[in-house]
């Protein structure tokens, strides 16, 4: 955003509330643990109006612009149900690569020219950084919706409120996540959050897709005490969460390599019978073998509410950075 | 539907109304008579509410996914403006085979992913049977708008509608189908709904597209009288209903067949002249050359108010299956 | 449209005011004085509800079809930011060549189905006089979004209204039109409208890209004294309106020729200098290189300005067309 528009303050996060008003939302590093509380109660009200009258009229008349340069159809739907719910209209543009907007277009003139129609912009892009430039133009509120191997600040938020909605609190918690920690960007923004609360996080990977030394050595900064190991056997027993990703073979070059460890990152209701009895099983979807279908009917799979809970989050940003939270 | 989740029940076609609140729409064969009766009951209402206001606020707030791994614009279309003449907003997704969605996903994890955003989903699919396989992971009402080579129930209540609609009645009307009996996904559910009616069928087609012998031996089990023909002058005479589907050159293996049959399944004013005056000629369109143009203007032409009808049953069907008809 | 439909009456530009209920919106040369006059009066009340309250009611209910054979971004965004913000629904179609709608359809019957779900259609087709062939079936209004290098008036009439918006007036100005003028539909349409208005116009371009002769001559029918010359300078210091396109390598088979005249095509602070300090420098969008960036803060750059009254004329079309402007 520019400080000379006018409209958006520049700052990282605000501390008085409704302080999210007219703000973008680019990245997990601007939320205060007050910050996140807010949100998280502003979902919960979200979520208590949804499950009983399915929608408010709090947004009716504004406007949201969805421009994906990739597709993310779980995102993107998310984000159009967040705003129909809130009696508000979308303008879903999902193929921006492929349109006129952007023969040769630059992001800033593509940006300038939908907040003329909008009221607030959610952006998908493939380059690190995409967000941050268009706030930096933008008069209205950029929400990130994903910038290549950057931030996904609203799943980060969705994860650690499923997090919360189930268990009740965050502190004092065990967090274990699975799988491939080196390129997932979802661990790496959660990680980062959980910075904020007294938990203990357990990185479980293969060699080859081990934390990545900066986020390791951000936790460390922050004084967290951080163990890794290679297989989720060594901590079933002790995790509240089980945060899940999936150990790609086109990772190793080794195909013998894969072979040997791939079965280490397979969650199965057997391997679930250590688990504690209260504890839950996350993963950002879509799954393909790493979490056995047989689990979901278990209540300690989380990951379908994990998705619901992703509309309540996205309805309550929604309606903070328009002011009407 | 799963019996476990405890909001849909188990069970073939509903008898007490509104008895289709939370049910899926699958099959043709899941309708009675009373059903159909409801539906079409239903149906008129939705038509007398846009011709005289455009619209109304039944399902304000609620929110539908309009899911296609194929592409239909006229049948998304019509499910886009049922749902936005009720009042409720829609989730379009067109592109789910390039999309995240299902990188490697299964049907249930999509549906499961869409349904803790949408209130009801409609599901158009490549493959028989996936809108029943849907439906078994849902809790939400899923509604089949075009399975493979499967069904396509909401086209054939449409079709059935636009008769009762248009002539009054369906009892003791004489249907003559024509074209491509074979491949026509169309005409096999059209023909299994007329079973439950006291009506009069006669097929007209060339040898290589007659109706398959499955759908023949059902209407004949249901103690119909059916007729088989290779042209239709041989009943525009009788005909109280006309239904037309495209005969395709390329369903020919011999060139010379088809240059000797064509013209026997092309409506033009002059056969028309031959029909009775009180009768409709109706296509599922899109068409080519199989109605002449000049027709258009002919009152016993249907087609057209076929296409409006298919938003009134639609209309009706939603707010069916979401409790609010 | 069809006189016999009884909906729609057969005629160019209405005089009487709401005279565009029930009318298509095909091309610039239907409009009178009187008719701009009343189109940008509704537009500037569309601005004010916008800016005070976000939205109106005014087209609850009603639902538009945006139909585009061919993207483009930039208008079927503003359509739906603007039949959103009059309160009414939007079936977007933007892919209509790969769907079975058109599957050897023809445009009429695409258009008489869609009107069946719908009440009013915009079109954007990539052939020269869709429109006119879609208006002639149709019974609901249809609005020319681009057809082809035909024309695309919601744009010309966005164009004039910037200008006549922000610098108060039109008659007495002098309009100065800037880089490719052969192939440019936006300056074609915009010089045509102003022969509506007592205006001085300047046509600035290399040789090879001067404006049509047929154009000219147009102008020249409507007694307007027209200049031509190569070079933005000869001009800057004169121009009330700068409406600047882009000079395309390509047009040129000889590339030395195009490094000769392209920095006559590039509008720079430094040249900014020597203009009016009340006068506007226009762009149609996108731009790549011929308005420098720096001069998106000066006040005169009007670009941007334009794009939010695009949404504008859009909801003055949208309710003038539906009966409730």
């Amino acid at each position: 955003m520019s400080a000379s528009n006018g409209i958006k303050t520049v700052g990282l996060a605000p501390r008085l509330h409704n302080g999210f008003y007219g703000k973008d939302i680019i990245s997990v590093r601007q939320f205060s643990r007050e910050d996140l509380a807010y949100i998280f109660g502003v979902a919960d009200e979200m979520r208590a109006v949804v499950k009983r009258v399915g929608s408010t009229d709090l947004l009716k008349g504004h406007v949201l612009a969805c421009v994906f340069y990739e597709p993310s159809t779980r995102t993107s739907s998310s984000f159009i149900a967040a705003m129909s719910r809130l009696g508000g209209s979308v303008i879903p543009i999902n193929e921006v690569r492929y349109s006129s907007v952007t023969k040769g277009e630059s992001l800033p003139d593509t940006i300038r020219t939908l907040e003329s129609y909008a009221d607030v912009i959610v952006l998908r892009h493939p380059e690190v950084g995409a967000s941050q430039v268009a706030a930096q133009y933008a008069r209205k509120p950029i929400i990130n919706a994903g910038d290549g191997v950057g931030e996904h600040p609203t799943q980060a938020l969705l994860d650690l409120y499923t997090i919360q909605s189930d268990l009740g609190q965050i502190d004092g918690l065990h967090v274990a996540m699975v799988g491939d920690l080196r390129y997932g960007r979802t661990v790496h923004s959660l990680a980062r959050l959980l910075c904020l609360y007294d938990v203990q996080m357990t990185f479980v990977s293969p060699e080859i897709l081990r934390l990545p030394l900066d986020v390791m050595n951000e936790l460390k900064a922050h004084g967290k005490s951080v163990r890794e190991t290679y297989d989720v056997q060594d901590i079933i027993a002790e995790a509240d969460v089980l945060y899940v990703t999936r150990v790609q073979r086109e990772r190793f070059a080794d195909q013998a390599q894969y072979e040997a460890v791939k079965d280490c990152y397979v969650i199965t209701p057997e391997l679930m019978q250590k688990a504690k009895e209260r504890m839950i099983v996350m993963h950002p979807l879509p799954r393909v073998n790493e979490i056995s279908y047989a689990l979901d009917d278990d209540p300690r799979a989380a990951y379908f509410r994990q998705m619901e809970n992703g509309m309540y989050i996205r309805m309550a940003l929604l309606a903070a950075v328009l002011g009407k939270a």
